[in-house]
């Protein structure tokens, strides 16, 4: 994530139940169609023993309209019903930001 | 993390060096300090091509507190000489938060 706060990011960490017929599908579709999406701005994930999904997006209405779309709704219903065992969504205003690069 | 909101989010986003003597150590040491200060709620963390970690606070102050301590700034030094190519740190006011538990 480049862009300049303020922004929102949306956390979701996750455990995964024993299911994972179509997760792996599901969740590529879900990030090329979030890319799609108006006010995107980037997506970071790492999976160990929990999984750690987080989305930038530009504003509250650019996430609540994620949140809503059609195919998104079914990837969550199927989340509910078969992936997850337990999940926590946070929704964050990005508030300062700064890094580190060893090639800089 | 089932904190009310709000409350902060400090999500340090990694790519490691191949140079990882030490790291594990320092690690799990920042891990039970972190737990040790005033203000701290919680952490996440998952690792598989980046490493996300996630560290809770109460307020601004406790992470700016956090972040000046004398054995992370020591970790911190090391993580850009040795541990690091590449970091990023977002600090982040939590505004909201719903989860879902299949047991519940």
């Amino acid at each position: 994530m480049n862009h300049k706060p303020p922004y929102y990011a949306v956390i979701f960490t996750s455990k995964q139940t024993t299911d994972t017929v179509g997760y792996n599908e599901a969740s590529a579709l879900m990030e090329s169609l979030a890319k799609e999406q108006k006010g995107y701005l980037g997506l970071d994930h790492a999976r160990s023993e929990i999984g750690i999904t987080i989305s930038y997006w530009e504003t509250l209405e650019d996430i609540a309209r994620w949140k809503a779309q059609k195919d998104h709704l079914n990837a969550q219903a199927n989340g509910i019903k078969k992936w997850y065992e337990q999940y926590t969504v946070q929704i964050c205003k990005v508030e300062r930001v700064y890094s580190f690069d060893n090639n800089e």
